[in-house]
């Protein structure tokens, strides 16, 4: 213990006060490590409550159109110069009337499009923050365990910036996902096994030498990583005139992000940002990777892992590290997590798609699909404005869709009249 | 003539005073016709000076973080309640000092990065303003022919603003095209033939009853439709602190982007937005589809049509409406036009990719190999400042590469061991 608080921090001024275990509250300095020393709890960003509290929309409001505008609510990227970044952030919430109507809401839906980020999915948000922290404690290059958007974001950040990346995915992800990476020029390295077994495997590789200066984002400087989902939660209540909405639905990977958005709602409300008010968190999965809900529906405190199958890749986290966390987030809110098959899914992109304009990835198609199936349950109320994520993007999973054209003609007036088009 | 100068107009005030010919000058009320009723040349629409000149920066500044920050300077879209959009624009203008270093050059490059639309591509630009026209002409359904993006953009477009949308493609796009308009559920009409056949094709049934009421973006409303593309000129000078490039690299499809860009800087220097300086166009082109780089190269006037091959798919229009306009363009301002192969696109993807951080489809690919030749010929000046256009998503175009992982294990420190990932 003491050899870690003795150690230097190279995180420059900021309003994160320490690392604390979310298990058993010990405290430590904003260094590299992500485990708690005293009983090996993840370890989340604490504070300066004083800071925090000293800041007022007006600051964020004159910041750039990113996430750095909330850069005060950050534990790093104080200063524009340290940030490594695609400045990714403040992305569209749509106004979703068609959608809304169709699933016969009465208060409005609003559609969260993460997809409008640099390359196509929430992770950017993240990704900026931890390779912000990551160059700021002094790492070389980076690296990460990921099942696609994780890769894409590292690898494109990663080019921008001139570091080396190596990124490891499993090898039967969708091809979109596996160019997207490669075309940047990381070592991308295919493991023949699932996300878990990646993840199992490059736990084990920072450890060795070879990997001694390398930061794993999703690994050994996880606690600034997972901030940076907080700036969803705060760009959905800026979004809506400095207020929370009384639903949002978010999918469950490992349940960081859904965590972290009930966070940055509870931060807002501490420092003064919002107005008080309830929200309910619901959770989305899939049916072929559903340990967080199966855990919701049991009652039960504690996530059984499952081996994941099913279209919604970059969902299929079967031992999700934020699991615990994310039943308490939605359970605390009143809120409730569902799973939905292939077809659900791939019919709740076409529902997204053709209602909004928005064309959602698996993961997307989960979340549209859970909001159908909890409204119909009547676990969602129609009657309360409710706020959809989309976090990544449709071209990225084509693969998982069967549709096409509607018509095909000969370049002819005879054969657009065969086919119905003229008459 | 009287009649159609006597004929309503439903498009609501705006700067735009009339519709005047390319070719004699004859003017036009601001109807839905696209070819002049005296010469059959191409119209375009014209602006009341008085109007435009006072328009003030900080006018613009004030406005929303999309292209209808320009509206004093398009035909509609004033009101906001009139416009019939996605909301595109304000798309990164990013420094790219990595592709700059690779590249010799001692002033900045800069790309514009327009895969940040809605539906990725420039076209969104296009599609919101012909779209907001056509509802105020009186139109009730809308129709393009296009190479993919257009397509991806009406369809999208159609199904937030709950229009039917009929769209028309070439059978041989790329399936990542194909699945981005269907998911949306327009009319999908596929087509054995090229762009070319498609777009006559479609000429033809505009004239049909059945077509009556619809608005062909790119033709029948094109005057409007083109305007669209004047905003990413401005964007670039206002994202340059109000000034404007020296050097831009614009891909050539039908031309009509290029021009527009070029007038869009005339424009700003006329009003005052901008200081007077000089500025060349360069337009890209692929090999597989270079009738306006022939026509540049041999110091012709007229395109000569061709028959496009290649993966530049896109830009594969073997009969531009606008190459004339464009090879103007490119000769006033002392550019060049070139073109590249399939092989120096991959490239070009690449070393975007990994220098930036963006990955585009082959379109930018074409245009940043041919940044690459001209600079390599001498043709742009790797000591003034350059700015190339980024037309459209990498993940539209997967097909056209081949790249993949460079390490392939098992979920062993083993298998790590034995690809030299770990020693």
């Amino acid at each position: 213990m003491t050899s870690l608080l003795d150690a230097p921090t190279a995180i420059p001024p900021s309003p994160a006060s320490s690392l604390r275990c979310r298990n058993c509250g010990a405290e430590f300095p904003l260094i590299a490590i992500h485990a708690c020393a005293e009983c090996f709890g993840p370890l989340e960003v604490a504070y300066d409550p004083a800071i925090l509290g000293a800041v007022t929309r007006e600051q964020i409001e004159a910041g750039p159109q990113n996430i750095w505008r909330y850069s005060a609510l950050l534990p790093v990227g104080q200063d524009p110069a340290t940030r490594v970044t695609l400045d990714p952030g403040f992305t569209p919430l749509i106004r979703a009337d068609r959608l809304a109507a169709e699933l016969g809401f009465t208060a409005p839906v609003w559609v969260k499009d993460d997809s409008a980020n640099p390359t196509h999915s929430f992770k950017d948000r993240v990704v900026s923050v931890a390779l912000t922290a990551a160059r700021g404690l002094g790492f070389e290059s980076v690296a990460c365990a990921s099942t696609g958007n994780l890769a894409n974001s590292v690898a494109a950040h990663a080019a921008r910036n001139g570091l080396q990346a190596t990124v490891f995915i499993p090898s039967d992800l969708e091809p979109g996902k596996i160019v997207n990476s490669a075309i940047y020029g990381p070592r991308l390295v295919a493991v023949d096994g699932s996300y878990d077994d990646v993840n199992r495997l490059t736990s084990e590789l920072q450890e060795s030498d070879d990997f001694e200066s390398t930061a794993f984002v999703n690994q050994n400087v996880r606690p600034y990583y997972a901030e940076g989902s907080k700036t969803l939660g705060y760009e959905v209540a800026e979004q809506l005139g400095w207020r929370l909405p009384p639903q949002v639905v978010i999918p469950i990977a490992s349940g960081s992000l859904l965590t972290k958005v009930d966070k940055a709602f509870s931060e807002l409300v501490k420092i003064g940002l919002v107005p008080e008010s309830d929200w309910k968190v619901f959770g989305a999965q899939s049916a072929g990777c559903s340990p967080v809900a199966t855990a919701f529906d049991n009652g039960h405190d504690v996530v059984q892992p499952v081996k994941p199958t099913g279209i919604a890749k970059s969902l299929n986290i079967g031992n999700p590290a934020d699991g615990p966390y994310a039943l308490d987030a939605v359970r605390r809110t009143g809120g409730a997590i569902a799973s939905v098959t292939d077809d659900e899914i791939r019919e709740g992109i076409a529902l997204l798609a053709r209602t909004t304009g928005v064309f959602a990835e698996t993961a997307g198609g989960v979340t549209v699909a859970v909001l159908k199936k909890l409204v119909e349950s009547g676990q969602i109320d129609r009657n309360a404005e409710t706020v959809v994520l989309n976090t990544g993007e449709g071209l990225k999973t084509i693969d998982a869709l069967s549709v096409s054209w509607t018509h095909r003609i000969d370049p002819s007036l005879k054969s657009a009249r065969e086919a119905g088009l003229v008459s």
